[in-house]
């Protein structure tokens, strides 16, 4: 089961670049949740090519159908599979990679292992093949969204260009007024230039990416091994491209002593602790925030290097991870490789249209994933009952 | 089954720091691979703590006891049970944190999701409960060197000493001579020395551990969702106090170009190619190297930012990856937290016996992992076959 | 995952009986088998309705789509995505049973569990839905012919209409030449003649359906949870309709002594035991046929009241299985039963076009549950590899 | 991790009947249960030998240790080991066996898939391993305790002589009178008879075990590869010894009409019906019984044919499952087998401790499979959340 992710809200994907179709089935969505194409066709278009100079030039209209899982506006508790076919395929670009595999690329890897391979369009394991990850994402996030949990995602460093920090308010508003998704309007500039830059170049550039989960409440993830930053690491290497993932000061902590790191605690709201402390949760307040007693949900911490997790669990505070995104490897650059059928070193040109730098587009991505990884650890933890939202028959 | 992990070849661990024991039940190893409890010992001894100056104080023997899963000194197919009696607890050094979780640590975390946690030693929120993947990596290090696979860890940063690289053949040599494992002489002396300044002043430090895996073939891992560096990530991450994981290049593909980190083709064996290009593989050969042809795995990269992986799955390469170790958060200064059952603020001082330094110990635990993610897939791909050990009956 | 099956060779259902389309993703099929979608239809076929008088008037084509996972004809090692859109859907039949769960089906559980119910026939509690089971199965029975492993499947009962015992290579095609698929062409005549009688009654009358698994070889089965037969029954009894699963000589043990049922041992080909019991075992024997070593494999038992497996493991002859299949629960009679809107008892007659026995159509199906098990367990054994059939690249 | 079952209440099982233990891994259990040794040995009594003249002779205290997952006497929801040393092995009876495999036992088909088998005891195909399963039933009871829902299970037939129908509440109290477990008392001293008559003639005879849960909701079962009649079946075939399950009417179903056995349903309590049909379902009820709301839990069925089980899922009424179990297959007679190193046809002769029958003990194991699937079901449909018994912290 290579491609199902997830132990109760789970995604199912398949499909290829020049395929037919891309497309991905979601199964353990509780029933009852609003959902219709918008829904998903709102994240899909975050996601497509086309929206910009800065990305490839391939014009898909990604258009989702939903074809099961849905009666009456809701879904009903069976699987939900979406469905996007593919339109503006230009197979013939990829003719001469046939034998020749991509640097940087998984052409060889692919190969070697299926022997069968699509090589147009880097079939499988094109970046393509991530609108399934969208389209599961995107009912992620809308069930989410019923329990106030947020997710924002958003371009912090291109090549050496870093973004300011940013009110976590006020980032996915700044960070949807440009094309780069990055949130400081300055470093968004300077970012568009390079990146345009390197596309006259026909080469490409890196960049990080970060994705922040607001509103989740204290418990979730499932030691030793289903911990949620373990998982959130599986599910953010696994897109394509990316080389690296950190949890709040990530790689920083190498670098850091215990007595300047430590995340020190306190309470938020002090004023209400008598009144509330003994008072029975109810199950309502459960579906939102709390925990298990009052005085546990409003403790916080004074600062974040955790990045919201502890010991593999999910402390209340907000839950940041970043990304590293390798430039894209597609360039037009003369490259040495290997004719894998007649067994000889040779050089290959790429044409193809590609991305100069795949960071913008990667944040519905990396939204996504997060997204899935967190609705699934609802489900887990208990903090989402699957019957939660059957108000009416 | 969130203390369970692996699709074939898997380990369910069990126990805490302060209880009776700590154990790991191992699932999938094929048969008739030649195991006894030395094999195991071997590994926790460099994991145990008590081996240097720059380790915690706790001295523990460690002693494994495999209770199942051996017949006449070989695996028989059938699950291995290895347990580790707690002897030196000294668990009133924890009396007073009963109700004080300790800034950066998962007690509150843990207390908040479970109700009952054993806050003794951290219950099974402390780093002592690797004892059960290093169980389960012992065994999947012997498995793998029957196919030739060789994983070797090593500390490569310790604060702001980065250890100089060093040739890969080497690298387990020079750490082994050393207390911070690290094979870079020169900055494993300032490491050492920088660790017992922190020990001094009651605080502590992190660091960078980097693990390498060896003679891998072209071919593991499994797209989309079971790619190897998903899996290598999640197992990386989960590993307590690690807060970043990177996979060959890793966060500085954030500042590079294509044409720049690109790793390009070559064949590795000109000589050989034109003689055994048809030549039908054997499965003898299988076991040891080849994939589907001779030429392809010949083919090797000139560079290998690509830490071995290309697509999610391997390519041959040498696979890297590095960990992001944070400070352990057990200090002795005096640090702010809330009192649970009080309901108010309060401050804690933090006794009991603690590393200055994980990471050390850690390379022992970040083998394991990558072993035991290697392990289940050369299961998962059929590089392994169940029964290939199975020569006599 | 509980629309998923199967732990390396995988099915992933959707859809639902009046819903757009019906639907399954296969994953973890082995790359470069060949396949097409007339390889599915042909199965889809015996399993679609109206294939004769004795089945609902319900006229669907069935007609499947492939829209993924195959290159050049061939399999890729990529998700094969299989869609069978609905077109004879006559909802206006349900509009009455909308609050009025029918005796007998799952309209009453699935609308108290999920609250919002598809009520239009049967939604995806419908028999439809096996139309994912058979496109898994048609793809696993593919598979399985490469390693010559074949499974029948023919009705032994309806009603008190027993069948007589026919030689197992026989079944197939005698079974295939009446719409009872009954192997006896005699006690076929009388079945027919039953059900019709039942169908101009509004009644339905149940049966036994026999699935027999020919040339699988000895070791397939993971003991103790991952048993053969384990999974054989769950795979069975999760059919729609069937409320036993028998293996072997099934419930008549009850009544036997181990005198008269242990299957006792003796070898098959006596005259090549000497010449080749310390044979090297070569990797293409073990394809078709041989396990450990070849006088092994050569053993069998006189009787085969276990069906095949023992300990949970095939022992090398025919698995032989058995379900007991319900009356159709949909019969014109007047009902009782109960309006959940208005909360009072009521009555119902039950319209819509509905088979008086199910039976001969559930033969297609539980011969693809039993190969989906197969192919499975073929792969978890090791006795299919991923890359057996990488031949060429 | 094939010693493994459970999606969210998991046992990982391991040991063999001469090896130093048996024991097993219970991961899930929500936190808070109040649980002691004292529960499990209660129920591992039931399944020992030695309890009468009619089982085994073999005596073993199998005496439970608890190593983990207990603190203050409560779960703390980290995985609970459970350990049984095993004493009594008397090891030389089994030596003459070592090559040549018993009739009906697993012995030719572990050997054939592991090369590598210990022989002794049936090694861990023995039904001693049910220990395992016993422990984590043990358990699962404790906690499915919680929410009223009760299990048991009785011999219905042994050999030819069946047990009169007994009214369900009964039924518990009268089996536990009779070495046999049969809760009529006329066929259970006939049985016993019958069974010592086998047991002096050293051959053995089978039986028909039932298994029911009383008290459980609507709504159990995740349709369709996790149907709760599916997994049922999985759980009580892989138990040794069995060769069929059946749910509700089994088998019968086969020779009836729909018109005989659809269940028709009705209003258990009306007089309550208006009252309460609209209002809000408060937690605590769910807890107890109530799925979504009042109209819906007070609907029965006035026949049980279906068993507790539509569409896969729990209709409210009691879950009845029956099992088929084989005589024990180890008799003194003379059998015919083959000598598997001389790759001879041989005869043997079997020594060792065995029970004529083993339905009384096996009581005690289906029990177990039930409770476990119950728990883990319970868990997935959100009836029972990890943090129900979190009260106090």
């Amino acid at each position: 089961m290579t491609n199902t992710t997830g132990k109760i809200f789970s995604i199912t994907s398949f499909g290829s670049s020049h395929g037919k179709a891309i497309g991905a089935v979601i199964d353990g969505c509780p029933a009852n949740l609003e959902l219709d194409e918008k829904d998903i066709q709102k994240e899909l278009n975050r996601r497509k090519p086309g929206n910009s100079e800065i990305t490839t030039s391939r014009s898909e209209s990604d258009e989702i159908q939903l074809i099961s899982g849905i009666f009456n506006g809701k879904t009903d508790g069976t699987p939900i599979a979406g469905i996007v076919f593919n339109k503006d395929q230009i197979s013939k670009d990829y003719e001469s990679l046939k034998n020749t595999p991509r640097p940087g690329h998984g052409d060889y890897t692919w190969r070697s292992k299926y022997g069968n391979y699509d090589y147009h369009g880097g079939g499988r394991g094109s970046g393509r093949i991530t609108i399934g990850h969208v389209i599961g994402g995107a009912i992620a996030k809308k069930l989410l969204n019923e329990y106030n949990i947020k997710i924002i995602s958003h371009v912090k460093q291109i090549g050496k260009i870093k973004a300011k920090t940013v009110n976590m308010n006020l980032i996915e508003e700044f960070a949807s007024k440009n094309p780069v998704r990055c949130a400081d309007p300055t470093a968004a500039k300077a970012m568009e230039e390079l990146i345009l830059e390197y596309k006259e170049k026909g080469d490409s550039i890196g960049g990080i990416v970060e994705t922040i989960a607001l509103n989740v409440q204290t418990g979730l993830g499932e030691p030793v091994f289903g911990k949620l930053d373990g998982d959130l690491a599986k599910a953010l290497m696994g897109i394509g491209s990316v080389k690296g993932v950190e949890i709040g000061f990530g790689f920083d902590v190498a670098t850091s002593t215990a007595s300047e790191i430590n995340d020190e605690f306190y309470i938020k709201n002090k004023e209400n602790i008598n009144k509330t402390a003994n008072k029975e949760t109810k199950y309502e307040d459960k579906k939102t925030k709390k925990n298990t007693d009052f005085s546990q949900y409003d403790i916080g911490t004074t600062t974040n290097t955790s990045g919201g997790i502890l010991g593999g669990i999910s402390n209340g505070m907000p839950i940041i991870t970043r990304i590293a995104v390798k430039p894209t490897p597609s360039i037009s650059t003369l490259q040495n490789t290997v004719d894998l059928e007649r067994g000889e070193e040779t050089k290959i040109e790429i044409k193809g249209r590609h991305d100069p730098c795949i960071c913008p587009r990667i944040t519905a991505v990396s939204e996504s994933a997060v997204a899935i990884v967190l609705a699934d650890h609802m489900l887990q933890s208990g903090f989402i009952h699957p019957t939660d939202l059957n108000k009416t028959h």
